[in-house]
Order: C-alpha cells, then sequence, then structure tokens
C-alpha cells in the first residue's frame, strides 16, 4: 500500500486507527482456549468486527514468539487474513547488520506478506537500508517511544549547543535513507511537548503514535498538533480494543470500542482536515 | 551459567571463542538439503565438531525467522542441543516496551534456554530490565556496533562539553540497571580506538565481540586492550567458521578453522593473562 492509498482508505472510513493485535493467550476469553488456534481465532474475529473502523493492523511480535512455533503458525495465519485494503504492520522492531536485517525484511515482507515494519535506529544507516529495498514496503523507524525509558537516550542533547535531542538527529539522519513514502516514525503518543518539533523535522512524513488509551495519550491532542495534509497519523489502540470484553461477547465489544474511537477521529477530522 | 563458571570454561578450554550459527539454508552443504531439516543436521554436526574449541554458540536469529515456522523449529532444536558448559547467546537484538519485552524474555528463556539474549537499548531501562528479572540469565546490550552505521548516532556527543559519546552514556546508565553478574555488552572488534574508553567504563563486564574475521577485526589488539582479569571477552567468529567448507567435510574443517583460532587464543591468555 502507497502513501495516497493510504490516505485514501483514511478518508473513506474517516479513520486513522491502527488495531494492535496484541494477542496474549492468557488473556483471551476462555471459551477459545480449546479450540486448535485459539490466537488466531482471536484474531480472526477481531479482524472481521473492525474492519471498516480502521485503517491499519499491528501484530506486535513478541506475543507471538512467546509462544514459539506454534504462536509462529497463528501470526503467519493472521496476517494471510488482513484485508487487502488495510495497512499492516509487523511491531518487531528488528535492526542489526546489513545482512542479517536483509534476512528479517525477508522474514516479514517476503515469508509473510507485511506491509511495514518497526525497526530501531541504534545501528545506523546500513541496519535499516535493507528494509527500504522492498518495493511497496515501509519502515517506521523508531524515533520517540512512548514509555517512561524513552527519556534515558532518546531526549539526550546532541550537539554543543544543546538544541538537538537525539530522537531529532534520527529523525534528520534517516531522511537521507528514504522518502515520505518509504519511511515513518514511532512517536509516543504520550510526547505531545515534542509533537511540533517533529513536525517541523518531518512534516510530510506518516507518524505511528502507540500510547494513547492504557499509557495515558490523549488523542485529541496528538491529531491537533500531529495532522499533515495527508492526514500524517495512525494512532494505535490494543488493549482498550481487542480486551473490551473477555466474555463470548469480546469481538462485538471491541466493535462497540473501536467505533466509539472512530467517530471521535472522525470529528477531529472533521474539524482540523475537512474534505 | 554465572561468570566464575564462564571464566571457568575459559581457563578450562583455554578458549574465549564463541561460534556464530548464523546458518543460511542458501549456503550450507547441499547434501544436507533432502534431509527432513537440514538447518538443525548443520547445526548439529558443527556443534557436535568444535565443542571443546569454543566456550558459547550464538545462534542469529533473523536467520531462523527467515524460513517462518520451520526456522522456528529449527532454533528450538539447535538450543536444545547446546552442550550445558556453553554460554548460548539469542542475537536477537529485541527490546520493546515493558510488557512487551517481558514477553521475548519469556520466549527466549523459559520457550527456549537460552542464557543470554542481545538487546538495543534505544528504548531505554523499561525495554531492558524485564529481561534482567531472570535467575541466571543475562542480558548482552548493544553499545558499540561493529558495522559502518554504529557512527551515525553511537558516537554522538550527547553532553555540552563534547566528551562522552552516546556509547558511553549507555554503558553509564544501563549499570543503574545491572550488575556485571547479569549485564554484558556487544563492542565490534572493529572499534580498537574505543576498547580502552569502554574498559575504563565497564572494568569487570564481559563484552561479546563480533566483527573479528569477515569484518576485518583484529583478535590480537582487541585482546590486548579488552582483557580483564576475568578474560571478560567473548570473541566471536561465525562464517569464518562455520562455511569453512561447503563440502562433505563442513563439519571437519569447521573444526579445524576453530581449532585455529582458539590456539591463538591460547596464545593469547598465556600472554596477558597467565593462570
Amino acid at each position: 500500500m502507497n502513501k495516497a492509498q493510504l490516505f485514501a482508505q483514511i478518508r473513506l472510513k474517516q479513520s486513522y486507527l491502527c488495531i494492535g493485535l496484541d494477542t496474549d493467550i492468557n488473556k483471551i476469553p476462555k471459551h477459545l482456549l480449546n479450540l486448535e488456534d485459539p490466537v488466531f481465532e482471536f484474531n480472526r474475529q477481531i479482524v472481521e468486527a473492525t474492519l471498516d473502523l480502521c485503517v491499519a493492523y499491528k501484530p506486535n511480535i513478541a506475543f507471538y514468539e512467546a509462544l514459539g512455533r506454534k504462536g509462529w503458525e497463528s501470526l503467519e495465519k493472521t496476517v494471510a487474513i488482513l484485508p487487502e485494503n488495510c495497512f499492516s504492520i509487523a511491531d518487531a522492531k528488528r535492526g542489526d547488520i546489513g545482512n542479517t536485517s536483509e534476512l528479517y525484511a525477508r522474514a516479514f515482507f517476503s515469508q509473510m506478506n507485511f506491509d511495514s515494519i518497526t525497526v530501531a535506529p541504534y545501528m545506523g544507516a546500513d541496519s535499516v537500508k535493507p528494509f527500504l529495498g522492498h518495493e511497496n514496503k515501509w519502515v517506521i523507524l523508531l524515533a520517540l517511544t512512548s514509555n517512561a525509558g524513552s527519556h534515558d537516550f532518546q531526549l539526550l542533547p546532541t550537539n554543543a549547543e544543546g538544541t538537538e535531542m537525539l530522537f531529532e538527529r534520527v529523525l534528520k539522519t534517516s531522511q537521507q535513507w528514504g522518502s515520505a513514502d518509504q519511511l515513518m516514525y514511532v512517536v509516543g503518543a504520550t510526547q505531545t511537548a515534542y509533537i511540533k518539533k517533529v513536525r517541523e523535522i518531518v512534516p510530510d512524513h506518516f507518524l505511528l503514535v502507540p500510547g494513547v488509551g492504557a499509557q495515558g495519550g490523549s488523542l485529541s491532542e496528538i491529531s491537533q498538533h500531529g495532522f499533515n495534509k495527508e492526514c500524517g497519523l495512525l494512532v494505535n489502540s490494543s488493549r482498550q480494543i481487542i480486551y473490551a470484553s473477555s466474555g463470548e461477547d469480546f469481538a462485538e465489544k471491541a466493535r462497540a470500542a473501536a467505533k466509539e474511537v472512530q467517530q471521535e477521529m472522525a470529528r477531529l477530522l472533521d474539524k482540523y482536515l475537512p474534505a
């Protein structure tokens, strides 16, 4: 999926919601546990119930790896049923020396058919570029994350004047590696103080925004300051939607929770980005 | 395995060699490809041929993930046959928000029985600490990597005087998260100019050193400047050993290549760290 197609979906659905498939075998409804592949069945029903309300799905790979080869199988089956008109994100936070990153790219772009993968920047250009060599595939680079530990290194000053922080340098340097048609950035919803700085450096890029909901970020604030002319935001919600109910009505309740976010998004689009 | 046990193995085997199991289905000898699990069979024979010459094995997880669930199965079987007296390293370079890192820890420490995992520092304390909460398990944190891209961010100045670089800050800050009995650092063999700085900040920690061999680092230089009183180095070699031959004699030739490194290590231990 390219940037124009993604924006078209956002307009069509009046939504920039990404649903995080952080599917934890210990949290899904008990009645699914007798099935052959409970994790996949949970995902299948969540996707079916929400596919008109969101524009992206983001399985967090850790939840699948924690189950070993069985989890990997659930992941492969899940990616295969994601609708074509939804952007798919492998939330993997990978990054290694060049030949190794190329193998991760093969795993997530070829072995599975993800549109994008989240990548950690610490190892620099040659750890990220192999992910950028695949047509119509995207890198979503960690810039300013939503967790408390983001303060440890991401906010360190990286010039003598102390006016540039590490996450800003990551945004600037990485723009030499790929265009706004193949590169997005992770910017946590908890980081509203910095969202203006981010938009000054990367006016045209999409931002993947975790941290709304359970982690405390505000959808309204991040939208007001984060929108660009093509929306430019994918706001993720995981637990708040997929675990809205732990009963047999989980899919229905997930739909209701997604609908609530979507309606708020429709209002914000109408307010800040009228068609 | 704890630090004293690791040092005892180094003394016993006169080796601080780590063999990287970067097992690529496209590079292993052709006669293995008819077997049910060629990747596992390759690893099994490599391990059998080298287990008295090295003190650690390091499967690079990307090589297994690139093969999907089949690769994950080969990885699980490989970890299961690694000898108890060898330190095992999941070279995964993971790191995510707390509850997610905990799941990665579960995947590599519980689902599989790795002694350690490589972790990326960018997301800070709460992304690393979940890996440190497991008894006798280790985090190997990326500090200064062996690739060209290491210059993009790891060498940036992070104080006004320009006297401290990002990798130094990572070394200093992370020492508050865990002790030298549960934390090692990745320092590339290509970074000899900085190894003295590293040792000043972390005199007691083990360093995992990639980049000798194919990437051009010098074993002798890294040993001279990197040794501490308990050796403190695990020097990795992958391609140079496991792909020493592409014929039916691959295990034998891998042993010969490992033996050559081990003998050089015995000389260096004798020279700089006599018993």
